[in-house]
């Protein structure tokens, strides 16, 4: 079969909040080939990752997406890695192409896994799928005392790990920190496992982010996450070695191969964190989990919008063992939850598994979607080169 | 004075060809400020960098670039650099947020520095400007004979320094590699600088780019440019401690801090090429050539385009010493030579410095470039969020 059409739908809120809630809009792809759809979801803002894919031409090396996608085979899985390095190779020079390249080779797995009949994880070469421990991921309270009951909560809903993140943590005094973390431990217990998110608050200040760790240590956190930017190789390496020792996470900001395998190499990360729907799709993600797996680094799924996207970043590590955690999107924006008809949910012990349906294993709900779909229109030159389709 | 208004203007040749030349088209930014306008370019995909310029807030760390742009005070360098950073963080996850940030920062330079009567370079903290030999970049011919011959011209044109580069280079057998290169020597003489410029050919196949450095170290090469893709820090690493030692090149991709800084750290480059126009604009063009110099790799601009992105991409490293290089675009589409009124030339020692006037020293021909001027409209829920300016 060859690809016959890629559509973009821009989805969201009526309203969008100045707040770090990523669920409050989203990019749906849809690619149709051979009688059948697949769909994918760009953890991106939508309006440029349309834009990459319909732009005109700016050399042999700035290509749109779409050069490189519309009308190729797609038989097999080496179609799929074919089309993503076509598109890394004529997209070189445009730095959004990554960001629209991963929601369209999502779409590519469910439609090759529908075509097959097989889910996603299998044609990745998994006979079968580990169950993931789903860590519930928080808003650090105002207050330890309302962090503490937000604790105690989680544990109460069945949650056996939490994170808490953002808020005033960082920003504050060293003190307020620390009795943030002990409230933390104390609301969860002894046995859960906590994870604390810094959300890059500290920039590259090494010595500040090291003041925390003796009660990150003290907490027995699983990790700390993303105490500076992405990119800041050195400075995780360096607060890597300090010690008490606490284990770092970080990569969700990865947006292909490449900067994930730094981040592996030199940044002395016990976790990477890899969203499908930025890094390249399922097909760089499952590279990345390879690379790290083979270096000792933890591969986790950076996931916080719908469970379309959910069950795509639990298929590149759907298998391999040694890989607890799965991040599991708690309070999504109701756009995020009414993406799909089917949802993801805890078995009896408490685990996630991906979906063994064909394909990514999800039905999007068009019908429901549609009230949310926004209204664009791009003319270059008086010619329109993009118009929201019709979801149906 | 404040940032009253930002304008992008999407410049292009009437046909944009298949071929690996950047300057076929352009994305010129003026930003007005205090009755003075600056002028930039972001060397980047037009439509992309616009709709990141324009797009609807998809979260608080996913916002356009207007939202920390517009209505900002510009008093100072430090104010630029508030800036700069402004949209690091509120732009986080709109990949394509550094590329149109790129030509805004270098018009906010230009700004100032016509506001405070200096060069851009001065404002830097450069007392002065030192020259530079400017290569020439050029196509390896299709056989060794038609290399021998261009690089004949070039010396015989007054260049001291030739680049060689894409074409068959790397596709084809060792041999006829081989042969190029010796041509290239041969044309140009013993004296003259000679680069061998790779396209990323080899991937991340290091065995097939060793094979090339006893002909590249017996041609006495002063670079190979990007053997590999410009994340792939383990092939450029294991390159560069393979014998003979050839000095490796690269990092034009870069478009940020980090990810030039990765390639200085981990990449074992002898020079670091820096296209202002792509890696966050002069702002983090001067951090990364302090942090380069700083750690034994020199600085070498990257520009193909216009003498706008020209004078933007010496400032950053104009008073450093070493630093012996400059890319000079030799052979650009009328549209980036019409770009602007003045034009850099080699002086009496065919040496290149930077402009002596005020902010980037050049004068945007606003006339001529009304013929190449694109027009484009964004319609979001039935709102024009971006129509073509006027250029005037």
């Amino acid at each position: 079969m060859k690809i016959e059409s890629v559509d973009f739908f821009y989805l969201s809120m009526p309203e969008v909040l100045d707040i770090g809630d990523g669920s409050q809009d989203a990019l749906l792809v849809r690619v149709a080939a051979g009688g059948l759809v697949g769909y994918g979801e760009c953890e991106a803002a939508p309006l440029p990752s349309i834009a990459a894919y319909v732009c005109p031409m700016s050399h042999s090396a700035c290509k749109p997406v779409r050069a490189s996608v519309e009308g190729q085979p797609l038989e097999d899985v080496a179609d799929i890695r074919r089309i993503g390095d076509w598109v890394r190779e004529n997209s070189l020079d445009l730095l959004q192409a990554d960001h629209t390249l991963s929601g369209i080779d999502m779409a590519l797995w469910d439609l090759l896994g529908k075509r097959l009949g097989e889910p996603v994880y299998r044609l990745l070469g998994y006979p079968k799928a580990t169950p993931r421990l789903p860590y519930a991921s928080q808003l650090f309270g105002d207050t330890p005392g309302e962090t503490f009951r937000k604790a105690v909560d989680a544990v109460q809903q069945g949650f056996r790990a939490v994170k808490f993140g953002w808020g005033t943590f960082g920003k504050s005094t060293l003190e307020a920190d620390i009795h943030q973390v002990e409230a933390a431990r104390l609301g969860l217990g002894s046995e859960a496992h906590l994870m604390i998110d810094a959300g890059t608050v500290w920039g590259e200040d090494v010595e500040r982010a090291a003041q925390r760790l003796p009660a990150l240590h003290a907490a027995e956190v699983a990790w700390l996450e993303e105490p500076f930017p992405g990119g800041a190789l050195a400075a995780y390496e360096a607060l890597s070695q300090r010690n008490p020792r606490v284990p770092l996470a970080g990569g969700e900001g990865s947006h292909n191969f490449f900067t994930a395998a730094q981040m592996v190499d030199h940044a002395g990360l016990s976790f990477l964190q890899i969203d499908a729907g930025r890094a390249g799709g399922i097909s760089i993600a499952h590279r990345i989990a390879v690379y790290a797996q083979a270096r000792g680094v933890t591969y986790v799924n950076h996931t916080f919008t719908s469970h379309l996207a959910l069950s795509a970043s639990l298929q590149p590590y759907a298998g391999m063992e040694g890989a607890l955690f799965c991040e599991f999107p708690i309070e999504p924006k109701l756009l995020a939850w009414e993406l799909t008809c089917e949802h993801l949910a805890p078995n009896a012990n408490g685990e996630i598994l991906p979906p063994e349906a064909p394909g990514l294993g999800m039905t999007v709900d068009t019908a429901a979607l549609r009230k949310y779909l926004v209204d664009v229109e791009i003319k270059v030159k008086g010619h329109v080169i993009y118009r929201t389709p019709e979801l149906k």
